[in-house]
């Protein structure tokens, strides 16, 4: 009955999808949105500088489901568990979708007993948050992880971390920018002195990095965490880190910024030790960071709201040993850099400077001057295909060569290879530069190369 | 009110999340599965090889999110729709995860009234199936999609689709495969003479599809149509054929298999008419098809199911204007490649071989024989990253040279630039060889060049 019951609904359903096919409301859900090709081509290129940046450093990639069980994130994110996407119970296991990479990440080690890995992992993760999309805040967002696991030296790994950063950032010529630098063991012996219960540690953490947001929205409930940070002086500050931390300084070595970060090419940029700097997430055990950009393409705008973090991470010795069945330990640290509101930079940049980005490599397309000649082209271009050429066709029978020249002007191909009965009697094909409009003849069994000469692609 | 309860709630599982931590199953969702670096290494080569045909064909590139509105996915795929996961009402829009690229591709062409593209899309989709992950059948799975949207003469962007799974097929050396063809109004047709009511046509249509896994499974409920199929006569359907389809000849051109399909290397290849195939999803209107791999892997595994089906594809041409608030139509025609089939089919190739997969791309370890070199490793593996130079470092403040050395057998790394006190003296850096053990000292201002040709990597 019930699998009847179903079929029945699952008609009805498609009843109502069809009767209120043109009522629903066209679009992608709160908080996503669609690439188009040009955005892909900009999404490409920062992609590309990211990994490059990551092979440069001698990381593997790994993937994960888009999915984890749901006991898998519970009592990871602290109060930003709240902002987990759940999928329906159909059935079967309890499932949400990743938060961020990291957790995944702690999973992957824990299951498969890894102990020592440097490894990335570029993926889309998911937020309930409420979306700024202008701002390239977004609820489905790609996040780009490069991480260190394993027993180390001290602060070895976490300058690495530090230190891609910087390369990254300066790399996709974003302007000026700051990587902020504190750790969690300052905060927690600032936060002992101060009385707040250990249970306390994390809330709070996750409410002096929400102060910005704080200052902006007036939030009510997060008032007391702000003025007690406000009131805060330096002086005490540093008299906690000394007591309660720096006594193990041989344990806990601060080389925060060894002398590799500071070498050639830092003009405009700076690492600063900054006591406000908390990060939301809960798993963080050390080193934590955060990279802001200085200059704003919009300078105008006001945007009170986490201005510019295009990059964030830290230590988090704890969360691999969340998983495993002995809660054997795998220390690791790692930065992820938040790509959205790079892309947003850069798409408003292209915009700004009109520049023709091409979404396809096509190096030429197969045309004809006369009619009939469709399964020339197409014998033509089977021909290119197979040598490995890029090239296009026009899906007309009789297509009139003016279109066809325009097509080319209009995708930037910068070669048209023409077919006519004549070139096919002399067993040759007329070679034409768009750009220059030159045209020549080339011998058939020449072509593949001449096409790459000119096009520079072998 | 309700935001205590909540907030308690979410205390809640906290605890029951700490409590329980070393109780709960590490492992991913049911049909799921995570890539390791080796994984990853293969499954690049195999998009390498798609991405590159998807260019070589003038294709732009777009994306989408992975979850759509529940109502676009709604009366799309008949009675595969229970295969589709919806997200938790959490507040806010119902969601589902994507169950293919092609309803995304035309809710994106009527969202942005776009009427000719030729776009490829590369990405996760998600069926609540019965998994058979051995046979590279999951939950979670990739599709690689090519479709040609637009009004063009008939055939010509429908050939060229069947053109790519050859090229794909091919170059991936997968054996000798068969493209069985078929078109939807040709089966129409049939149905319709044999007196199947019209509203019928696409639940035959899948339960045809399925004819495999029925003969396999002996399922009851489709051993009507089952029969119904086989005594079907070739002499009834050419009528049929006839009858409801040919006398539209001039407008329904069978141009099947154009000319430039069966140029060269097509040994051991074929392309055939398939009256037998169907092809499950409810949106196609015309050519359909379906590539098979003829030579399995695993001869001796019996595999009555869809046995190696990895490519298949065909028109809709009804589809983008179900989406349109005015119904414009925006014919299309399209193709996927299955690629999980083929990643299990080379993972096992790679398995059987040995052959070592590389899962960095590093060129050089820089080391040291002596203690208290750290900052001069430091130092000089900053110089190469930021000359481009892929290098790695051991996170340790004194390694032994032979751990080192060790490191870099294990993982392929071609050359060790050693620093010592004497180089450092002399300004050189000692360039090893892994494989051949050969030591030279190089200028330190000519080692990013003199790696850079080692390596032969500019």
């Amino acid at each position: 009955i019930a699998k009847e019951v179903a079929k029945l609904l699952e008609m009805k359903a498609q009843l109502g999808g069809d009767e209120g096919k043109h009522k629903f409301v066209l679009k992608t859900p709160k908080g996503t949105r669609d690439y188009s090709p040009k955005q892909m081509a900009i999404r490409e290129r920062v992609f590309n500088a990211i990994i490059t940046c990551f092979k440069r450093h001698g990381a593997e990639v790994i993937d994960t489901p888009v999915f984890e069980l749901k006991e898998t994130l519970t009592g990871k994110y602290g109060e930003d568990s709240k902002l987990i996407y759940d999928l329906k119970d159909q059935g079967g296991e309890l499932l949400s979708l990743r938060y961020d990479l990291t957790v995944p990440f702690a999973r992957y080690l824990a299951m498969n007993k890894i102990t020592n890995i440097k490894r990335y992992h570029i993926a889309k993760v998911y937020r309930r948050d409420n979306p700024a999309m202008t701002r390239g805040r977004y609820r489905e967002f790609y996040q780009c992880d490069f991480d260190i696991a394993g027993q180390f030296d001290p602060m070895i790994p976490d300058a690495e971390c530090l230190k891609i950063v910087h390369e990254i950032l300066s790399d996709l010529q974003l302007g000026d920018f700051l990587i902020k630098v504190n750790d969690r063991r300052i905060l927690d012996g600032m936060f002992a002195v101060c009385g707040v219960p250990d249970s306390k540690f994390r809330t709070i953490c996750s409410s002096v990095d929400k102060l910005d947001k704080v200052r902006a929205g007036a939030l009510g409930c997060n008032c007391r965490c702000w003025s007690f940070s406000e009131s805060l002086s330096l002086w005490a500050a540093l008299t906690m880190v000394r007591e309660n931390w720096l006594e193990n300084a041989d344990k806990h070595r601060v080389v925060l910024v060894p002398p590799f970060l500071w070498r050639g090419g830092t003009q405009g940029t700076a690492i600063s030790f900054d006591l406000s700097l908390a990060r939301g997430l809960d798993y963080y055990t050390g080193v934590i960071f955060e990279a802001v950009l200085l200059q704003q393409e919009n300078d105008h705008v006001e945007e009170p709201v986490s201005v510019g973090s295009v990059a964030g991470g830290g230590r988090y010795d704890g969360l691999v040993g969340m998983f495993d069945p002995k809660g054997r330990k795998v220390p690791c640290v790692g930065v992820s850099i938040g790509i959205e509101r790079i892309f947003s930079i850069l798409e408003q940049r292209v915009e700004a400077s009109e520049e023709k980005i091409r979404t396809t490599e096509t190096q030429v397309l197969v045309a004809s001057a006369q009619k009939k000649l469709l399964e020339e082209r197409l014998k033509l271009i089977s021909e290119l295909w197979d040598a490995g050429i890029k090239a296009e066709v026009l899906y007309k029978k009789n297509p009139k060569l003016l279109n066809q020249l325009q097509y080319c002007e209009d995708t930037g191909i910068p070669l048209v290879a023409i077919v006519g009965e004549q070139e096919l009697k002399d067993g040759v094909v007329k070679l034409r530069v768009v750009a220059t409009r030159e045209e020549v003849n080339v011998r058939r069994e020449s072509l593949v190369e001449e096409i790459r000469m000119q096009t520079n692609r072998p």
